[in-house]
């Protein structure tokens, strides 16, 4: 049987040619975002993220510095959930959680009559408001995130809004993004309709491997 | 609080939008091969796939059968496990499985100094050498059921073939495809650098709405 190459020497060539094909494409990436969008690219093999990932200013220090202090990651779905790092929460003492498979938010959601993404967000809000919330696929839960920022009942530490999709995804993320926005809450979106559950890991997974000192391969001297 | 409109009108208007670009694209997909590469399409927003994806003749029904006989998906992250449909799997008493996280896999694999992703696709050649082996992760993954076919100790009932990356990713689906055609293993890939763990559910979430009768949108009529 062949000898296998390892997951970390994979991990540091494709962030080599993640960098010279941005250098190739002309594109320069803001240093205090680079390490997500790189992450971005790395999971998605797709360079279109260097121009749709928008984020308020400082928004990737505020995440990092929230999972420093131990703060929990909401995800809207168990998919986005099972792609963060658990070894990295468990380093800073973090958690992270899905509330959509909870009997109560179901209970919830058929009594309201709405998704059972709406109901979690309305949940979460209530057990940890000053989350982080990584939203990968239900554009409803971003409106629902928007009607509680209104209501003041909700203040994230981060709203991580990727989406991926056709109807309401791409108002849906422009919304959160200015709700945010108007309200000096960090926020990190994928403008237009692509994102998904693997992107809203690997921007969680960025945070958390900054927060704990697990170098990026860019940070590790081949690429000057 | 707004009115939200429903998963099942957004994903059936989704469709709709997707059957639109793709004609307006002159792209006329194999009705055979149709289903899959529209659920790819409306999970990643990516009409990139209607070009990429690629099929031995008649996986799709071979994959729909096999489930239909109640078989095993195997999947190479606990990431495209969880985005697979439980309903559907227990509605044909079909099971899908991830091993990475076993505890015989990851000393397996540390023994033979080799990844986990290779392991577990060993553990599962020996306890389901017939499942459906869908791998969105890991290109190890693939080389490795290479070598089990080249070994015969392994006969899916269907290859799904959907890492995603930069690294020996490319390589990998091509030599997997090349290896299922030249054996009549039916097969279905992702071709270039794109897939991931949401495009591996997304084709079995294809395959399992197929075969529990859960009408594709496209199917009731909206489209003529």
């Amino acid at each position: 049987m062949r000898q296998h190459t390892l997951p970390a020497d994979i991990e540091r060539t494709s962030m080599q040619i993640i960098s010279e094909e941005l250098s190739q494409q002309k594109i320069e990436l803001a240093p205090e975002n680079a390490a997500v969008v790189r992450r971005v690219i790395h999971t998605t093999a797709d360079f279109e993220y260097a121009h749709t990932l928008r984020f308020t200013q400082n928004a990737v220090q505020y995440g990092v510095d929230s999972l420093k202090r131990g703060n929990t990651i909401v995800t809207d779905t168990n998919m986005a959930l099972a792609g963060i790092s658990k070894p990295s929460l468990a380093a800073l003492d973090a958690t992270a959680q899905c509330f959509m498979a909870d009997p109560q938010v179901a209970a919830t959601a058929k009594r309201q009559g709405t998704t059972r993404a709406v109901a979690s967000m309305q949940y979460a809000a209530q057990v940890c408001p000053n989350a982080i919330f990584a939203v990968g696929n239900a554009p409803t839960a971003l409106l629902a995130l928007c009607d509680l920022l209104e209501q003041n009942v909700l203040r994230p530490a981060l709203v991580i809004a990727v989406p991926v999709g056709f109807v309401n995804v791409v108002e849906s993320k422009e919304k959160v993004f200015s709700a945010c926005l108007a309200r000096n809450i960090p926020c990190i979106a994928a403008m237009g309709r692509k994102g998904g559950s693997t992107v809203a890991a690997a921007i969680c997974n960025a945070l958390l491997y900054t927060a704990t000192g697990r170098l990026d391969p860019a940070a590790r001297g081949w690429q000057g």
